[in-house]
Formats: structure tokens, sequence, C-alpha cells
């Protein structure tokens, strides 16, 4: 991968001297950037010998060395014979900059499978197509075929499945004074992909912070495992999660969208930071050039009082507590600047703080209070008229960055300087200042808390799941699993019993003699359930009758079922009835998994019934889990207070349930040939304990490992 | 109020020579500004006869002429001096910026409580204390003593809390291109408020949008009405709703946080356009500054493939639909770009089309289609080597302003231009556009947004509430209600059936043999329940028994609930047993209500038990209200689908719910001493029809009219 940001040579194919020739304007950008390896034109269809000064040849086959990487930005119909002619020349790394190929028609979908067949006979890796691939502040190379500038060197490293986007944040971290490492953008990535790269750039020095902006994500399960282990905070801007945004990217970079509750589910798992607006991979990345925040109290300071106000309303709603430093420290600062009329607290209202001089002071004295994890200080730098002796030319014309930048040294602790105001002035400011400056309270008050939660889970360390749940029987279940397809209704409680999921006491009645006695060996009162393939709701064909009180009632009933079977379905297989003993009352909860396509194994859970009928509300897990998340999970659900007991029902222990989430998780995991599962009802019972009373689940045996 | 905004002349209180005088900025600003009016100085405690050339007396009553408006910004403890000075001068209007009133402590309130009763002793209105006044872009007056350069005149006003966070937008609205037309920081609102402001603003023929930033308010209803009438848009952000801000507010200005789920009703009763970013106060008048959204289908176009997907995801999440001008409007896009690589769609990826010449005709043909109701455009001016002749540097250094400018005036709709990058290239376009610029696609979505929900509001016509509910007896109500106080539990009952809401068929019994007869005037199966002022919760005293089947079973009962009485509250009085019929099985709802200071009678409802306390699945309406907007509430409650039968419950109409919670409106709108009101559960029948099974109310005869 260091070849394809770092290459001491490059060929750039398609080189002329047309003035609208766009691999001009890469070999213009590599200069620019100060790139120090050997560049080498590419083309077939010109007679010229040099372009710009950079010498080109007919063919890769004339080049004086075999460069590392090779960049293609020709018409898609010529791709395939460039690939080709560097193939043979034995180059092994190219960046396909060229539209046209899967994005785009049926043709272009068809030039994709050759493309991709053609590089890997070579042996060849490639970046693309449809993309601006890599830039590298640090070796200078600038592939991206908009005339650029050189950007300021940073730690932020960005991949990006759209090359506008990518310009954009790259303009964005430039004016915001944030910097670039890499940038990588991997349009149709139907070679490498963003796990590739973003394993790269999880040891490249040079970054610190990762930003991810993909339409798309396949390998979703690669993705949350590298991002687990890599030690710097990942971003991710997930665009294409309505049905308006996937049309659009279908033409785009030929995205598909997933579950956007399960991508969640796996970013929470993966340690990924999830940003909504495109501007948040600058804030947070400012937050990440600050000191780590350890806790959550935080100081809010500003000379206008509802700034305060607004700040405090948002800090809480973030999750932050308003810090207190304690009279001591308040009696200090009023001290310090004799202001009398707006009271000493948190929000420190500084309007009435004309003492500009003593903010070093101010900030310092409350950042070093152990009672204080973090402060903000928001002013603006309006137009105003100058050199006034007044307190507001003062207050609104001090630079604040450098007590801002003393209080963050000294205290080895985030504090956030937001300023308002002027564009240009703010601007300068910006390009100045060594911290970083925000642009607004919220925005701050959000990256902070994203940088707080960053450092809290590295702290807690990495993710560990249970390796086994109680009861897990592997053996039984590849037994049970084995010849078995497609759809499996209530039987599957067999298969949950190898997990350690308990269901009623049940036989199979083949006759109504049968059934007599199961009921008797059981204990009434039972329940009878017809067992029929073509009987996929028991309930409509009059397949299921409760609260049989004796073995005679239970022979009767047999024999009802059948006719009723018939009656409803006529000439459906009749396999008997299964006679099962009445659960006893409690709590009824659901569990359901699914092997997602991009994520593998997810496991769903919460209330039943209009639980997750009509509110939805519902958790999520990849599969393995531990019980330790499953119970933080739980106590999510909107519906968890139904546990405490509300309305006259008992109080009800969710711990067999977090046990049955568990198992069903493992399931998931060890036997993806389990395409589905439900679990409906899972039965919480009064008396304790708990009962799986139905399920159904489908094997897909072409998934089975 | 005009005396407030352009007086014909002008006293500033407390001018001196002192370099630090902040009198002197209020007149330096007046100046700079180029206000037109007289001005003149009072200060009792100086020997000079002039400051910066304006003439200073020594009292009010020295002055030539009896000025229309005096400012006071002298330290607190010499207010109450001066306002009577001004008083006795027959000065009738003061803006009182001093801080140290009811914001600070308990020496500030008694001092706010002297200075109303001391200008209401002269007949005086005053703005403030504790804020900057006013400010109008019109007359030159500019208050605030913060030194300002003249804010450029726009069609915006703004009536601000808080003057730190009004001068920051003033500020915003000035580098935004926005401008100001009136400003006014009311701080305390003492006397006037923001209501009396926006009274004056609705009719003021310079302001064209309105927008309120408060902490608190206290006239909620008034405010209501006020907004619904003002043909303008109002804009509000509320600070101080969460305990942290509240906190910070008490001290800023005096602020106590409402209920802020009563505020989102009465905003929405009102047509108020709530904006939790104070950004959107300018983002969103620079959509009114636009032509309005008649409808919700937008276009959307970038240069950058990936803001079209984000644009896409953000205008669905927004409820926006993709608008599709037909494949007419795209052979023709085709044939006018010549481009082919991208396919023609909406959002238009504009990547390939290099022609930025032609980008007038593709919006403007666009906007033409009657499939369209709006646009958006997003672009960027980065930082680039200029004067190349490749395809970038055309498209992202062209000048789309004219071209948007153009599709905007030729179709009468809205047209967004979003423009990001380099902070100086777009804060110079802003001032050279004809047309609003947008920072950012998310911004640009909510403020169209708004604008077009507005725009629909007022189509719509004013809020018309039904002005009585079915069989409301207002006579009945009056009687039942005099001389009755405090909590009443179910005998609430007959109150709700003067407002046509039945119960069951029920009679009070005082002995064994009453309870026997009226269970058979009633017929069986009946409930029994004790009347008693001490047994609040009749079913922990043993006060309920049901499924009485007879009459020598009712009279049986009675004894047992009197029996238990005594045994859980000794001493207790016991009125009798009601005796009531079982209500049929159905589908129990909760209706409530209560009397809000700021906002007045509130009704809440929803489906009653662990819908209202688990899920908090409540909706709410302002008294009076109206059958439509009451359906239209119902049908956004969480479980509004149980209306339609879900597991096996049939369905139910809600149409006797609807009439019901009307009548509570009425009710509670008509006897504000009715403080509190629940009817729960009421009863929604199976079998057709509705009962009220039980209610309580607490009456406030402080409270009747």
């Amino acid at each position: 991968m260091d070849t394809f940001f770092a290459p001491t040579s490059l060929a750039v194919y398609g080189l002329s001297p047309k003035a609208r020739n766009t691999p001009r304007t890469i070999v213009a950008n590599c200069l620019r950037w100060g790139y120090r390896g050997r560049i080498l034109g590419i083309n077939p269809a010109i007679d010229e010998t040099d372009v710009d000064g950079i010498r080109v040849y007919r063919s890769a086959a004339d080049l004086p060395l075999v460069p590392d990487l090779a960049v293609l930005l020709i018409p898609a119909r010529f791709v395939l014979e460039a690939v080709a002619d560097c193939g043979r020349a034995g180059i092994k790394r190219l960046a396909i900059q060229t539209g046209g190929f899967n994005e785009a028609s049926g043709a272009g979908r068809e030039l994709a499978v050759q493309l991709l067949a053609l590089a890997r006979s070579y042996g060849m890796r490639f970046v693309g197509p449809n993309c601006l691939t890599m830039a590298d502040t640090v070796s200078g190379l600038c592939l991206p075929f908009v005339p650029s500038f050189p950007v300021r060197q940073g730690s932020f490293s960005l991949i990006t499945q759209s090359g506008g986007t990518g310009i954009f944040l790259w303009n964005l971290l430039e004016t915001e004074q944030v910097g670039l490492a890499k940038f990588a953008s991997i349009g149709n990535k139907l070679d490498l992909d963003e796990c590739d790269v973003l394993e790269y750039l999880g040891t490249d020095p040079a970054t610190k912070v990762i930003g991810l902006y993909l339409e798309s994500i396949d390998n979703g399960r690669r993705l949350v495992e590298l991002a687990e282990r890599i030690d710097k905070p990942v971003l991710l801007f997930k665009a294409n999660t309505t049905q308006a945004g996937n049309r659009a990217a279908m033409s785009h970079t030929a995205a598909l969208s997933a579950d956007d509750a399960i991508l969640d589910t796996a970013l929470e798992r993966a340690g990924i930071l999830r940003i909504d607006r495109l501007r948040d991979f600058v804030t947070t990345a400012k937050a990440f050039d600050l000191p780590p925040m350890r806790g959550n109290r935080i100081m809010l300071m500003s000379p206008a009082g509802g700034l305060g106000v607004i700040m405090a309303d948002v800090s809480e709603r973030q999750g932050f507590a308003c810090a207190d430093p304690g009279p001591a420290v308040f009696e200090d600062l009023a001290e310090m600047t004799r202001a009398d009329i707006i009271q000493v607290q948190n929000p420190l209202d500084m309007g009435d703080i004309y003492r500009v001089d003593k903010y070093p002071q101010i900030f310092s004295r409350l950042l070093a209070s152990d009672q204080v994890d973090a402060a903000i200080f928001a002013s603006q730098r309006p137009l105003m008229p100058a050199g006034g002796e007044d307190a507001y030319t003062g207050m609104f014309s001090c630079d604040p960055t450098l007590a801002v930048a003393g209080a963050v040294r000294s205290s080895g602790k985030p504090m956030a300087l937001v300023m308002y105001g002027d564009a240009r002035t703010v601007a300068a400011m910006k390009e100045q200042s060594p911290v970083p400056v925000f642009d607004g309270v919220g925005e701050a008050i959000g990256a902070l808390h994203r940088q707080m939660r960053y450092h809290a889970r590295k702290a807690a360390g990495p993710f560990r799941f249970d390796p086994s749940a109680a009861g897990f029987a592997a053996g039984q279940i590849e037994d049970w699993l084995r010849d078995r397809s497609g759809v499996v209704g209530e039987e599957a409680l067999e298969l949950l019993a190898c997990c350690g999921l308990a269901g009623p006491a049940s036989g199979m009645a083949r006759t109504a003699e049968d059934a007599a006695e199961l009921a008797a060996r059981i204990g009434p009162p039972v329940v009878l359930k017809v067992a029929s393939p073509e009987a996929v709701h028991k309930t409509e064909v009059g397949g299921v009758l409760i609260d049989i009180d004796s073995p005679a009632e239970a022979a009767r009933g047999f024999d009802r079922i059948r006719a009723n079977l018939e009656r409803h379905c006529p000439g459906a297989r009749f396999d008997g009835v299964r006679v099962a003993a009445m659960a006893p009352a409690g709590h009824d909860l659901f569990i359901g998994g699914l092997q997602d396509p991009a994520f593998g194994p997810v496991v769903l859970f919460g209330h039943g019934g209009i639980f997750v009928e009509v509110f939805q509300d519902v958790q999520r897990i990849l599969a393995p889990s531990s019980l330790a998340e499953i119970t933080r999970k739980i106590e999510r659900l909107r519906s968890a207070p139904l546990f405490a007991g509300v309305r006259g029902r008992p109080p009800v222990d969710p711990a067999p349930f977090v046990r049955a989430v568990l198992a069903v998780a493992q399931l998931l995991a060890e036997f993806p040939q389990i395409a589905e599962l439900d679990v409906n009802p899972f039965r919480l019972l009064d008396q304790g304990g708990a009962l799986a009373l139905d399920a159904r689940l489908r094997i897909d045996v072409g998934q089975k490992e």
C-alpha cells in the first residue's frame, strides 16, 4: 500500500500537450506538491516525446524503468488495453481514475468484470475506477485531477468513496487549518477497498485521525474488526441511507444501502465515531488535536450570557455535566476580576469581566480544578470601530488563543475556543492560533463529546465476547442441522434446546391414542398444535387447541385438528399433532437473528407483540456477543421498565433472556447456514425461569462453511 | 412603540467625558448610524456642559425640550433617582440597559419592584432593564453600548432576551449579507415584553421576517395569538430548555423554563417556526428572501456526486420528494451538455458537465418544469491555481450567482445556492450575489423546508377552533362546579357527563339495601367502589369489588367494603359505595388537562397504561381545539396503529375519543378554575361508543374568572 502513497516512480497514462488534457493536471499537481519520485508519461496516440517537460513513451514497455505505480485517466474504452500494456511491462500497482464502469451502464459493468480479471491475471492491484485515487502531503504525490495547491500537512487522513466530496473535504481541511496526511478516493473499489486503506493507515505514522466517507459497505465485518484493532479514532460519514440517497448513489459509485440500524450496531462495537454532517470530520479532528477529555464535567464561559445558556442546554442534551469547580475557585475568580454584577457560576457569564488581561489566569485556574474535565470559551470578533477605550472594544478585539493554549498545555485538558464573527477576521485568527478554533458552540460540544467517548471506549479495552453460552452443545446442533434445509417451524425448538433454551415439555402424537397418552404423561392442561408443512399459520387452519384438560379431550382434539386441516387445506400433509405443556404466565419477549450481507450474524431482541410491531422497540448486537453487552442493550429498550413490573405485573429478572440472546448469537456465529431465526415468544415466567414457546428458522445450506 | 425605534429626540443619561464611559458609546453609535433626531445628555454628577459635542444637562428638568426617549446606562443604585427625574420632566419612554435587578440578588429583585412601581406612577413605559434595548437601521437609532458600525439595512428584525446573543446575531446578519431592520434587546422585560415588540413589528413595513431569541415565555398565549395574526414568518430560538440551561438563565435574565413539549404544541398552533441553532435565524431569513416553495418536490444538483447523495438523504429525511422533471427535460439537458458519462437524473451529478456556460439554461429549464417546486445547486470555490484551461478550473471558479438568480426570477420558484470552500472567496461571493448563498446543504434544505411549511400553513388559513363540543352543557357545568374546590375523585364523572362524556350507569348507595336495589336497577354484573375522601387509591384499601352478579351479592359487598375501609383507614369518612355497571371490553385511552402558567389550558391524550407510563406516547393541544386538529394529532401517536386493530384485537373507530378530547378542551378553556383533570381510562368499546370509566380533577377557585 506504501507504493500507492509514496511510489518512487510514477507513470502517467494519456499525457498529451492538449490544453484540456487532464493527465497534465496530475503531473502539474505532483510538481506543485513537491513530489520527489520520477515521473514518466505514456501515450500511444501522440507523436510528441515530452509534455510539460515530462518525457512521454508510446508504451509501458518503452519506459526506462518499471515504475512503482501507473495512473490511468483515459477514456474507459482504452482502459483494458492500457492495463494490459502495464501488466506486460511488469507494473504492479494502478490508480484507475476513469469513470464509465460498474457505476454506469450494463456495458460498464461488463467492462468492470473484465478489468478485474485482467488485473488479477497480471497479479496487479488497483484503486478505483471512477475516482481521484491518492494524495500524500508527505511524499508530495497528488494524483487527483483537480488543479491543486499543496495542502497544509496535518494528521488527518481521508478515505472517500466520492471524489467530489473528497475534494470538498480537502478544501475544508485546508481552510480550517486542520491539514491533511493522506487522501484516498476509492470510487467503485473494484479491487482495493476502504478496509485495505484503513488497515494501512492504522500503522501510518503520519496519520492520527482517520475519516471515512462511504456510500456502501461490503465488508462490514472486516471494517469492524480493523477499527477495533486500530489505536486511532476512526470517523465515518455514511451517505446513501435513504431511498433517495440510494438512487443517487447507485449511479454514483454503484453503492448498495445497508440497514442503518445494523450499521449503528456495528459502529458501536467497532468504536467507530459516526458523524452526520461533513463538517464534523473537521470539527472532530480539531477536538482530537486537544488533550483527551477524561470525564464529563465541562466548564462553560462566554462574554455573551445567552451563549452560556445555549451551551448549557446543548451540553446537558449531549450528556455532559456542568462542572462545579467549587466556591474556593469562584472566590479566586471574583477577586481576580473584581466583577460583582454577574454571579460567579457555571456557565460563567464573562460579560462583566472587563479585564481581558485576566483571561489567562481565569482559564488556567478553572482548568486546574480537579472538578473540571474540559472547558469551552465562546466569544466573537465582530466588525467594530477600532481603537476605542471602552470595555467592549477590549473584550471583542482581544486574542484569546494564547490564553486558551496556555491553559490547555498547563492542565493537559481540552479547552475549545469558539469564535463567531466576521468571516475574514475569524479566518485570520484560525491561521495564527496554536489551538483549534471552532465555528460554533454546538459543533465544539459535539466534537468534544465524540473525543470523550473515543477515549472512554479505548480505556475500557477491546470488546471481548463471552466464548460459550450455558448449555450450548455444538455437536448436537451440528447433528440436528445435518440434512435439514429451508424453513423449519416449531421443530426449531429442538435446536434451541441444544443451545440451552428450554421449551415446554412436549411430544409428537401420530394418533389420537398417542395424544391421550402424551397428555397424561405431560400432565394437563396441554396445548395441541397441528404439524404440517402446509400449515404455516396454525391458528388460521384451526390447528391449535389450548387448555386441554384431560387425556380423553386430547384424543378428541387430535381428531378435530386433523379434520380442521383437511377442511382448510385439502390434501395437506398431516404429520401429526404436537402435545405440549401449557406455559405458565410470564413476560413475552422475542429474539430474532439474521446473517447480514455486510456485517454477518446479527441478533435482534426486545419485547414481543405490539412493542416490536408498533413501537419498533428493538435492540441489536453483532454475534458473537457478551452478557455485559446484551445487558447494556436490554437496558436501552424503551420497554425496559416493564422488567421492573408496571401496572400490577410482577417484576421479572431478565437474566435468562440475556443468556438466551447470548446463545442465539453464538448459534448464528458458529452456524452461518442458519440464515434467519425467530424465537417468539420467549417467555420469562412469573414463577422464575424461562421458556422458548415457538420458533422458526431458515437454513441456507449454501452458506455452510 | 414607534417612539422606541424612531424617537425624534433622545436623552442619554450618565454621559461623561471619561474614556470608558459607556453612554459615550451610545452617542457614538447613533452618530455613526446617521440618527437624525436630536441627542441630549443628562448627568447630575459632572461639571462639563458638553461631551463629544453633545450638550449635557444636570437634570431632565433642565432640557430644552421633553425628549421622546431617555436611555439609562448608569449604575443600578442611581436608576430609581434618574427614572424619577425623567418622570417629573414628563419623559414617557425609557430604555433601561442597567443590570443588577431581578436577574441578580434579592436586593435586585426589590429594586425591580420599585422600578416598575415608579414608572407606572409616572405613566412611563420602558424596555429592560439588563439589556441593550433598541436599534433601527431606518431611523439610525443605535442604543446598544457595544461600539458598532452601521449594519446593512435588511428586512429581518430581532427580538432578543440576551444582549450578547443579540450582538452575535447582528454580526452574523451583517457577515451573511442578510441585513437588519429593527433590533430589540428586552432583557428582564419587566414592563414591555416580546409580545409588545412583536405586535409592533407585525405591522412595521421595514420588517419582513421576525426572529425571537427567548429564555423565558410568560405570556405564551398572547404570543400564540399574535403570531397567528401576523402575516410574516416568526422564528423562535428557545434557550434554557434543560436544567443546566435553566440554572444559567436564572441569573442571566431571570427566566423560568416552561415545559418544552407544551411549547412545541403552542408553536405549531401559532405557526411559529422553531429553530435549534442560532445560525438558522440567518439561513431561514435567506430562504424567505426567495420565492415561496409551493410543493415538496425538489431538484438537487452538484458537480460533486457525493454531495448529491447527501442532499438526497437529507431531503428525504426532511420530507421532501426528489422532483422528477420527466424524460423530455432530461433529454434536453443531455443534448445541451453533450455529457454522456453520468446519467441524467435527480440528484443530477454535474461533475461531467464541463460546459459551465450552460448553467443558466440548465437551471432555468429545470425550474420551469411544473414537476419541480424548488432546486438546490451545491458547489465549491476551492483555492486553486488560477488560469488553467482544464475543466475543473472552469467548473470551480465560475460564478453561478447570476444563473441562479435568473432561474429564480424567471420561474418564481426558490433555488438555493450552496457554496463551500475558501472562507474569503465565499465571503466575497456572498457580498456580490443577488441571491442568498448558503454555507451547507443541510442548512439550505432545512431553511427551505421551514419556508415551505410556513407558506403551506398560511395557505391553509388561520386556525379555527370548533366552537362547541356535542352535548356540552355550560349551565350544568357551572352549577356542578359552584361551591366545589380542591381534589374531586370519581364524582368528576358527573361533570364529564355534563360535557357529553358518558360514564357507566351508576348510583351511590348509602346502605347495603341501597346497593342491592341499585344493582337490580342497573343490572348485574356491577362494580362496587368505596366513596371516601381518605381512600385515594381505592384498590389498596380493599375498596373495589368487581363482577358482582346479584343484588344480594351487592348488599354483602357493601358491608365488606365498609369493613375493609375501617380496617385499612381507621376513622376514615365513609360516604357510601358507588354501584356501577361493568364496562364492556374495549380500548383504553386517557385524556388529561391542565392550565399551563404561560400557555393556558392544554389537553394531553393518548393510549393509557404502559403507553403513557412507559413510552410517554402523548399528544397535546392548546384548548380550545378543533376536531381536525385532534384527529391529526391522534394520527401522530406512535400507538395510533392500535386503532386499526393489532394482534387479534378488533379495530376501533377513534371518533368518540376525538369528540371527548374536544369537550375536555372546551371545559378547560371555559372554566379556568379547573386546574387539572384526568379522564383515565376513557374506553372505546368494542361494541361501539365510549365510556369515561374514571376521572379526577382539581378545582382552584382562585383561578375562576
